[in-house]
């Protein structure tokens, strides 16, 4: 892909509604640690999207945003070179949502196949909350507020990416200017890690997962219990790989693709137990995640270092939000105060009156 | 009504899409002059809500933020005692809104009778733009964010009084907490003031406005050609007052009813002329608005008066909203900066590092 090569900027996230496991790992946190050296990457924690379809738990969200942040750092994302933030602490991305809602009809939202599916998903379809409908217009806000131009995704999100293109060429149409960056989808190549059920998805709901916080010992368990071929009774006895997550796990853990081959080959003819192929993979695994758990126990030792970072870098993504809504503002001609920023900014380089109104 | 008795917190306002006239003066904002003293009040010029179905034409907005404003002043709302604001300078009010957006159906919005209404004068049926459908949301974010417990109405915003009072209740409910005022609607008994043509609404797009800023010129010769009872040909013919806007603005205008009545007994029987009748209402409109003219002409002398006079209001509405906007984080578990305020604030008390990650 051509558009990776030059430096670029790259929004991506969690919603905040779950530990991180394997297949959040293989499928994209592992990406990021490697797209944060050759572009400036914004890594953001999406708490107010969380909330869209879990506003009557907000304790299972806030839990999640601590679990999140962990789960990064631990997995590698540096601070020192990928901003992570939380998105409630941006103000700027709900006032850009407020002003591109006018931008998208009613219609356009429940046409999006993807809002569609987790509509049904979710049992929505009788009383769907407009905050739920409305998340690709705020998702808009998030890539557009950082000036993202790239933003790794899986193929199911891409009518979301298309949504926040729509909007950017309303936008920059009718405005006449460019205040918005159009953003690409950088298409993720890696498969779906299957659950350790031999079910299609990984997912915390499904129970079927392996957590980038789970111990050695944990992990060995899971493992141990993982699905395989049923019919695959004797070692003698042939099996088969395709839909057995044990190969589907060598498939994205082992870096030589011969050894998996020869592996899939000898457990095709018969005569490799399933002892023996757990026993690799667990060896792999236990290998990718125990740097993981290292990282994990330094920044668990100081909570606070955490919450500093994670200020940190929402300071700083606020600085750049911030300078889009100044453009989105300017274009919709309503920046009263000009360029100098917000109203309280004003208020002090002013010397303006601190007036009592409300004694 | 017992409810005014008590000092309360009043929001009201107008959308910026053109100047006020005496509809609106009679309607809503002579009302507002009496008010202010009795009540802490906020006046709100709604440009973001004005978008939501001016999108395309965001400069009729932005001139119409400054007409209204320099008709608060001139009708009277005096800053001193009233907190004059824009909208669009209180970010709080879009991030109340988008929380609030997920505990709202899209069929809740759909079934709001006046919604109903207003998308099918603006022609929005096959078109709707989400931000129009949701600015009953925003209305409710604006009435929280000020702890408004009082909202002057017609009976035709009814439903968004009942909408907001939906949303606090959801909101208090389900978070268990107080953080929200549940505001009561302060039924307007002022009848409708009708166009100079007869027409049932005076409005800027029918064309028979009088409006607050027109010269003392202007408004004798819109007196001069208005509707009157069209079979009145002989000033001794008998004459119609219902439906007769002449009558209708003297109800407004002529503070004396026994005269009202001897009046229009008199036109009834025959033998009035309408030029008699209309001097006569000309006399009370020009001294309604001469002196409004005349704190027109004060504030239109420096219009950076009326510049900080905004700015001003809207720091000091911002302190309220973001007050309001903590409980409402403290509520969502998303207080991730506790009481302390703003993220840069935070920052800044904290001798925060200023990390250059964009150089």
């Amino acid at each position: 892909m051509n558009e990776i090569e030059a430096r670029q900027v790259i929004l991506t996230g969690d919603r905040p509604t779950g530990p991180l496991h394997l297949g959040h790992y293989v499928g994209s946190v592992c990406r990021r640690v490697e797209l944060q050296h050759r572009h400036q990457q914004f890594v953001m924690i999406a708490d107010v999207q969380a909330l869209t379809d879990n506003a009557e738990d907000p304790s299972k969200v806030r839990n999640n945003v601590l679990e999140v942040a962990f789960d990064y750092l631990a997995a590698g994302i540096d601070p020192e070179v990928s901003t992570i933030l939380i998105q409630s602490l941006i103000p700027e991305l709900a006032e850009l949502t407020i002003f591109y809602m006018n931008l998208v009809t009613v219609a356009r939202l429940q046409r999006n196949p993807t809002v569609k599916e987790e509509i049904k998903q979710r049992g929505f379809e009788v009383s769907l909350p407009v905050g739920f409908l409305c998340y690709p217009v705020s998702q808009a806000a998030d890539i557009t507020a950082f000036d993202a131009s790239l933003v790794p995704v899986g193929d199911d999100q891409l009518p979301m990416i298309e949504q926040t293109r729509e909007i950017v060429r309303s936008f920059n149409r009718i405005y006449c200017t460019e205040a918005l960056v159009e953003p690409t989808a950088l298409l993720s190549k890696v498969p779906r890690l299957p659950g350790i059920d031999g079910g299609a998805k990984m997912g915390k709901s499904l129970g079927n997962a392996i957590y980038l916080g789970d111990s050695a010992d944990v992990v060995r368990n899971k493992v141990k219990k993982m699905f395989t071929d049923p019919t695959h009774l004797q070692v003698e006895d042939p099996g088969t790989v395709e839909g057995n997550p044990v190969f589907s796990f060598l498939d994205a853990f082992d870096p030589d693709p011969d050894r998996i081959e020869a592996r899939k080959e000898h457990y095709r003819r018969g005569g490799l137990g399933d002892g023996v192929v757990k026993k690799e993979l667990l060896e792999f695994l236990q290998a990718e995640l125990e740097p993981i758990r290292k990282r994990r126990e330094v920044y668990a030792a100081d909570p606070s270092e955490m919450m500093r970072i994670l200020l940190d870098g929402s300071c700083a993504a606020r600085e750049i939000a911030s300078a889009t809504l100044q453009r989105v503002r300017t274009a919709l001609k309503i920046d009263y105060i000009g360029n100098s920023g917000s109203l309280s900014r004003i208020g002090r380089t002013n010397g303006f009156r601190d007036r009592q109104l409300y004694t």
